[in-house]
């Protein structure tokens, strides 16, 4: 039995559960190392089992470390829990509402985050991936030629995934940004079909072994945008410095976030100043205002403060952090590319 | 206000809600016109309102045809509500967990369909959007010259990707599946960097203006697999010839179940025959062994059968229908391309 499983026994056993219902597919994946493609139920009890779709059963087969058997209906899996003595259930955050009816007759529910408490902190062979990731992401950007690149955002978004993947990546690990101009203010801005207008904006990162990686550039051309890059940057590179384990995450970004507003630039930061990643793009803990987890050595978070100026520009600038007794951060990219 | 807000209140008013809350990004583009990128909560009531997250705010603005609101906190979201006098609360079915119990002690909640009810059933100008996908995805698919392909898998998706790119797509609807030889018979396969076996099993589509296509093909080399996707391609023409508003989806998926099961590979087929598409790659209703709605004119459900032999190979062959009095496949891309 795998020292996931091991652990969350552990959970159980304290909080008086008898099993935990897992269904997000990373969740999975992390447990069994079946990743599913439909949808799957994974439990863990004394004895796991995973009840995987039909027509995910070769591929479950192949990749689960723990037994799986083919899902029927949710009478059949409620009948096999209740004859295994499962009274007390404990469900993921997100669990749908319509799939947590399905369980709540039967059983006494609550949810707990056993599992992202976990995924929280990283095995070393994790961070190895996530450095791998991101050193593919960054190579592939410096292939980009981007100071001299007279195609559109949509291309340039689009060559930049190729160049991940002709480096060895599964794929990208979300949408790739790459904006420019006034579109730069919207933090999550869609690449168009325009040629690149200044600034330029680029939020990238793909997945290796399952892991993601994330970054942004933002390159800069006028007085006015130099000015605002150097605020963002000195909120990044003062956020970084100050990361260490035993501080709260918010502590993090309230170092970002101060040094932003005493430039008054405090209402045009208008969002967190990082989050965790992994086998997803967004895990917990974040470095946001309200995040209270303190700090320890295995996290990886990023750090992206940004500024955005509706109607002129956006600047942000993103590296991930694994956190060792002083954060490290990951890969080598300079901050200043032009 | 339009005419989706107008018939969600005639729902709410007939089973006495007194809002329904939407969080889905795609229920809430549905609505408003404006697609979140990080989190929002759409409420609507006779005064409908959108509380957006404070990096949601530019695009928010710009996009919706609902007012805007910024998301501060959720008591300062159910003080809102409840001066506006709501007590029973209406939620999607995939609502999280974690949101619903934020809710649950100040209102009486139940999830409904409301909104997946309206969005089965598409406009002309919905049809015309997912028409329009499918023809930039087929015309993509016969620029790839599959049949003097020398690339591998994860190059044959990347070129695909590319044409729909080009051709004027958004994006690929999903991860596009190039799968070949063996591997073929996992029904989701990821592409690998190896060189196109045979047969080819290609399950792709883009997304044009919000709206996904979804097409199959699979082409074949020997007389078994010759044997096998004439079985499939009778399945999916009989299937497709079957589809007639008034009849039920459960048996759209027994003409073509019956048809494998009849030439002994009943347990090959190993999923559903087929799902509703629109701003998701998947919707509701689905042709499946257990959905009873009646099929009705607008909405728009793709045909797939498939056929997977484990250790040998995979068939699968996949149009999208428009029901019209008499069903009308989407694109003419031939079934057989070899």
């Amino acid at each position: 039995m795998n020292l996931h499983i091991t652990n969350i026994l552990k959970d159980l056993k304290n909080d008086d559960f008898d099993a935990y219902l897992l269904t997000q597919f990373t969740n999975v994946e992390y447990i069994s190392n079946y990743k599913p493609t439909s949808f799957a139920f994974c439990i863990i009890k004394e004895n796991p089992i995973i009840y995987a779709s039909g027509m995910d059963m070769e591929l479950a087969m192949n990749n689960s470390s723990i037994e799986v058997r083919e899902y029927e209906s949710f009478d059949v899996m409620i009948g096999d829990l209740k004859e295994d003595g499962v009274k007390r259930l404990a469900i993921e955050p997100s669990l749908p509402y319509s799939t947590y009816i399905k369980f709540k007759d039967d059983f006494t529910i609550d949810s707990k985050t056993y599992i992202d408490k976990q995924r929280m902190i990283k095995t070393p062979e994790e961070i190895k991936k996530i450095s791998q990731a991101t050193n593919i992401a960054q190579k592939s950007f410096l292939q980009l030629d981007i100071l001299n690149n007279e195609n559109t955002e949509k291309e340039v978004a689009f060559d930049l995934v190729r160049y991940m993947i002709e480096n060895g990546a599964q794929k990208e690990s979300f949408d790739t940004i790459v904006t420019s101009g006034a579109n730069s203010s919207l933090p999550h801005a869609i690449p168009e079909s325009k040629k690149l207008e200044k600034p330029i904006l680029i939020d990238w990162g793909c997945i290796f072994e399952g892991y993601c990686s994330d970054n942004t550039r933002t390159m800069v051309y006028t007085e006015r945008q130099q000015e605002i890059w150097d605020i963002v940057a000195e909120a990044h590179y003062k956020a970084i410095k100050s990361i260490k384990p035993g501080i709260k995450c918010c502590e993090v970004d309230k170092v970002a976030r101060d040094i932003i507003s005493d430039y008054g630039y405090g209402d045009k930061f208008i969002h967190s100043t990082g989050h965790s990643l992994g086998l997803d793009i967004h895990e917990t803990p974040g470095f946001s205002t309200r995040d209270e987890t303190i700090i320890e050595e295995g996290m990886v978070i990023t750090v992206e403060p940004g500024i955005y100026l509706q109607g002129e520009f956006g600047i942000r600038l993103e590296d991930t952090v694994s956190i060792s007794r002083k954060g490290n951060v990951i890969g080598d990219l300079p901050l200043d590319i032009g």
